[in-house]
């Protein structure tokens, strides 16, 4: 687990750091990394800079925390608990249904923000990647499970595997608010299509 | 069609014009709009900065004219040709092979940085986004069609629209070049992933 001086501050309730999080992703993902400051940050969610600097070293720390934090949220909510569904399909049925919904709803900002990962150091963009790749591997493996029980057409699980994150990020990344405003009607249409594009067609 | 500095400077050939944007993109790309100053734009295509302001008015200006370059091309290469299929399923296969194939060889950069529109004056954006809505109303145009035909399964239109776009922004920004390798593997298994997310099983 990585170090995160803001979830460890026994000063802040985990709402609060959780809320930090998401104004700073928020502000960095709509201006773009390169082009927010220390202090755009600090504005941002009601701090001052010198009390920014109590809980990160700089910006690229700062991107480097809200990874991570995306990554716990998306662990704690997403794979640790459709790990324990046994049957491969619902797994992927309801790992995209907690995935969009947890996404549009704990800020889009979050899922669009890992393109920005090469401003981290090469040792940071490792250990982010081999995080991401865990939870790749979650949805590969589940590709590969209902292969092995001949449920799935022939597909490269791989690509496959790209294109149901390309569900995840091109959602974050559309700002098509009328087409996600009904947000139940936009999870069945990713899942149904995906489902469409995998399995077997039913005789 | 939108004015090009660039496109209509006698002194300049076309393959200069599109080197230069290619540059630009790939740098924007790389570092992230916000993070690239007109000096590094003019190093990377290895002009001076007062050339370079000899044919664009600034960076806004830069990211304008490469969005409607990638459209002018996007429009040459992959629209304008596929508008003269027939068949709507070979339409829709056909367009995503010219534009995955496109975007690979012409580079990634110029799909990925319409994320940066957001960057753009509001009238320029609007041009853009209109110009782009046009791209996309030949995708939706095309599922309709085989909507009415009954070839396709019941689905929103709009979602699968944007679900097929994904694909390729997907490729643009996965950087994982060993998917990307065999690129006639990924156009293939691309098509044929939407081709059974949207077509009706055959009997």
């Amino acid at each position: 687990m990585p170090s995160s001086a803001f979830r460890n501050a026994p000063d802040e309730a985990p709402t609060r750091t959780a809320e930090v999080f998401r104004a700073a992703a928020e502000l960095m993902f709509e201006k773009g990394y390169g082009a927010t400051s220390i202090g755009d940050i600090a504005q941002a969610v009601g701090m001052t800079k010198a009390g920014l600097y109590h809980h990160i070293s700089g910006k690229q720390d700062m991107l480097f925390q809200i990874l991570n934090h995306a990554i716990d949220e998306a662990e704690r909510m997403v794979t640790t608990p459709v790990r324990l569904i046994d049957d491969p399909e619902q797994r992927l049925r309801q790992l995209m249904r907690l995935q969009i919904q947890g996404s549009l709803e704990r800020g889009l900002a979050f899922t669009a923000l890992f393109s920005e990962i090469n401003h981290l150091p090469p040792a940071q963009q490792m250990e982010i990647r081999s995080r991401v790749r865990e939870q790749l591997d979650l949805i590969r493996g589940t590709l590969l499970e209902l292969a092995d029980q001949g449920r799935i057409r022939e597909l490269d699980a791989d690509i496959a595997t790209m294109m149901i994150l390309n569900v995840f990020t091109g959602i974050a990344r559309w700002k098509y608010t009328d087409i996600a405003s009904d947000r139940e009607h936009l999870i069945q249409e990713a899942i149904a299509y995906t489902m469409a594009a995998i399995l077997k067609p039913k005789k």
